[in-house]
């Protein structure tokens, strides 16, 4: 998983300057799926989503740093169940629900409570990559394994990622912060080798020879959880990345003034707070846009290092591989910056699985435009490794059927994709209680239509006729019908059951013929009504009648 | 709370013959809440809506026995951060999440433990009450202190629960099943002190002496959930209760003929299935009515017990009392038995709340009509307790104001109550899957609306000139406008934000201003473009330039 990767920044998706080839060697082995959307545009929910394989509203971690609470099961416990090993390297954005697990007991130094502390994951190595500290100090107060192994590589200071991995050096050698945007351009003030992407791809060959080592001790079968900090901001890459791109190859950004007409009042919101105001100016987009293709050059080189040794050491034949992201960027689009809001750029991700078995021979190489939510992942691996996807408690679909060429009939018939901005300015701003904060995707193949609690109008965008999303009909009666429509599925969706998940739909099916057979006969006038299969225990077992002392 | 109490079989809710004096006395003392409606019609889903707070669809157990999921926070978890107690003594009916607590490593044998697999209180005495038995075992495997109880009275066998306290003696002298309705009328086998409902008045005068004789030691003000069994079926009373009302005090069944032609295709099924078929025989009302009447006598005669213990303890002045029930019991009305379905005889609970505090002196005596929910009573106990119901995993709303004599400007539109039948017979009959098995009831003062998932139309019932619900307008064009209006407020519902429950919406309020003030620096072009209050921990700060080896 990379983060904050756009779907359409690959050359095998159709980007018509950046390459690469490692990705696309794998979507040639592979399928890629041209129609995967985030369950948020934003890492935290999102990432919540793919590891419990449900959805926000579901799952309750609705944003960055709302604890995802004690009890929701992940793919880390599914797995476990079936005797396979859910090990993480690199990074969740998962807080732990530490008064949940106080309630409960939990200690995060046990085993258990370790896993529930890592959203289900064994860790071989948790960076979640935010380093940051200000007047009211850390973004993040775990240990970071990368600013030790910069520090042990005698990088000085207290934070290297931010000072070396995470800064420039300008023209006359001052070390400049990469958080400003104006120093996209420069080269990341560290050693190419010991940037983030390739340390992480260390430790996935690190992680991969551990494995591979045990394997004559007959270990357990594992998935690895290899979860990239970029191409997300800070937008700064090391040489030869940071110059490898240059301005005329930054695409032109997708927007219109007419988008800043008479807008709907959320998405004028998101025109006008700090990032879409940034992504708004050239020199912004002409100095980010190479850093952040750099950046995935950067990712794709390091891909193709990890398969290289997954190559060299028998393994790629026995591995499942999928490269995701947890959603995209705007990078302008829009009017826009960074995620949120529900364009294509940002809810829709890169998603391509290689599937070594010869099962999947048929469709290597193909594109699958199917309606894939991020949450398929979950019930995909756990059919992978022969176990159930559980439908009471996983909300997504399997996606091996598509890997095997075939398509079930009653696939999904709409994406859902959630945005709480509740905890941001723009809510403040439109004086939105938190729980009217709230936005809903629910797009099919033609359309696109966006919920926004709190009392303001649907968003609407015709997909076929306008792809690029720059006319919002959501105000125009005339397509009253279709907004009907697509408010019917989300009220669909919205009455799924996604609570009742200690029992199983085949528990309650068996249930149903179960009648009285555990004597509690309700109903009966009298005896001989009692169906024989329920034959009461009491029959003629009657104690003795009750005499006053 | 009592089981399977209808809200209008108390004389104080106008019955014309039962006379409830002692729960009468209490209603003059406090406020009545004519319209009380529980989360779903069946013990175990109303249960975890009382003890959790959130609504059926949120804490997921929504049937008998499905278990309650490990995490979800209950009454007792939020009333012992207040360092208030909670104490049962009785019925829960609640099924722990075995397999969720496995996987968390609680043992039912610690506190913690305990705590989670008994719903959250510290146990006093727990006694779900159903102690069957059939060919396929238990109906429920827990220990039975009542039935220990009557071991050590000399009720001989294994099972006196059923031998004595629910079975009766007919007119030769035989000892016959209180499962058959047909005996309903025969007095129980058992001396009146030792049946169910003064066992467990013991049991609470016991628990109110414990509490009182450490009160010197300064001890923690307490809650308790005395929760009797009755006047749930097995419909069987002891002398002198079992004869005190005939068949000329049964009041007529509130049904008609009409409402079999053409029926709802889910009402079809309550109508059809072995209750509902039971209890249209004359045979069966006439001998279960007075039986039930009886036991709800015997119910309020050890409350009048129960209350004469707290005046002479002097407990009356410092104790908040309420009396509820989980659901109703049709008792013929509609064609059916039992309860699921949801007619007022179903749905509705009485409520009574005396409060007293001086603050509630204004309301004594007098009725409340407004819409209330069962999980308000979480809200309420919270609050008359000093804390706050947090809104973001509490659902309902504190009733505090109504004790007072004030009515929130915005209190809510409608009430909400579902009733989930997918491991009945009546889904198989219906070809159901489990998650389309269930009925959705939306109603404010004038409409009922219920929705039934699986393609079914709506019901609707016009509550002012049709109070009886003898008219299902649901399958009626002109009254499409109506159904529209009520399928919105369901809408509205089930778009609710109710799983965020790990932040306080006003945590998330404050977040709103905190900007980038932990280091994370986005949508920042220059330096000099950092807002003041956000300054850069960095500025100034920035380590060396990187030199190569």
């Amino acid at each position: 998983m990379f983060d904050q990767l756009r779907f359409d920044y690959l050359s095998c998706a159709g980007h018509p300057f950046l390459e690469t080839p490692n990705i696309d060697k794998l979507a040639s082995k592979g399928v890629r799926f041209s129609r995967c959307y985030v369950q948020s545009p934003i890492c935290g929910a999102s990432r919540m989503s793919f590891y419990t394989g449900r959805y926000v509203s579901s799952h309750g971690a609705a944003w960055n740093n709302f604890p995802l609470k004690v009890g929701e099961m992940t793919l880390g416990d599914h797995l476990r169940d079936i005797g396979v090993e859910s090990w993480l390297v690199g990074k969740t954005h998962m807080k732990a629900d530490s008064e949940g697990m106080q309630r409960l007991g939990l200690d995060q130094n046990s085993i258990i409570g370790a896993r529930v502390a890592d959203c289900g994951f064994d860790v071989f190595e948790r960076d979640d990559g935010l380093w940051a500290s200000g007047p009211d100090g850390q973004y993040d107060e775990k240990h970071s394994p990368y600013n030790e192994f910069l520090k042990q590589k005698n990088y000085p200071g207290d934070n290297p990622w931010h000072d070396y991995a995470n800064s420039g050096i300008d023209q006359v050698g001052n070390i400049v912060s990469g958080w400003w945007m104006k120093n996209a351009n420069l080269p990341a003030n560290i050693k190419e080798q010991d940037s983030e992407t390739p340390y992480l791809t260390d430790r996935a060959i690190a992680f991969l020879d551990k494995m591979q080592a045990r394997q004559a001790e007959n270990a357990a079968p594992w998935l690895c959880h290899l979860s990239y900090i970029k191409p997300h901001w800070p937008y700064i890459v090391p040489s030869p990345y940071h110059n490898m791109y240059g301005q005329n190859q930054v695409i032109g950004a997708v927007r219109h003034a007419s988008e800043k007409e008479n807008p709907h009042p959320v998405f004028e919101q998101f025109i006008n707070n700090r990032i879409g105001l940034a992504f708004q100016r050239d020199e912004v987009r002409t100095n980010v846009i190479p850093a952040y293709m750099g950046l995935i050059k950067q990712c794709d080189d390091q891909l193709g290092r990890l398969f290289a040794h997954l190559e060299k050491t028998g393994q790629m034949q026995n591995t499942l591989i999928v490269i995701t992201s947890d959603h995209g960027d705007y990078l302008g689009d829009h009017h826009l910056g960074e995620k949120g809001m529900m364009h294509e750029p940002s809810v829709k991700i890169p998603l391509i699985i290689y599937d070594p078995s010869s099962s999947a021979d048929t469709t290597r190489g193909t594109v699958c435009d199917e309606l894939v939510e991020s949450i398929d992942l979950a019930s995909t691996f756990l059919e992978i490794c022969g176990g159930k996807p559980h439908s009471h408690i996983l909300e997504g679909r399997s996606l091996v059927p598509f890997l095997n060429g075939d398509r079930p009939d009653n696939w999904r018939q709409y994406a859902i994709s959630e945005y709480d901005y509740s905890a941001t300015s723009m809510a403040a701003n439109l004086n939105l209680s938190p729980r009217d904060a709230r936005l809903f995707m629910v797009c099919d193949k033609d359309w696109k239509y966006i919920h926004a609690e709190g009392g303001f109008r649907p968003m609407l965008f015709d997909l076929k006729n306008d792809p690029d999303e720059l006319n919002d009909l959501g105000g125009n009666t005339a397509y009253s019908d279709r907004l009907d429509q697509m408010a019917q599925c989300l009220t669909q969706w919205s009455m799924r059951q996604s609570q009742r998940t200690t029992i199983s739909d085949e528990q309650i099916i068996k249930a149903r013929n179960r009648g009285a057979r555990n004597g509690v006969l309700v109903g009966i006038y009298d005896e001989d009504e009692v169906p024989k299969d329920e034959s009461a225990v009491y029959q003629g077992k009657a104690g003795r009648k009750y005499t006053p002392d």
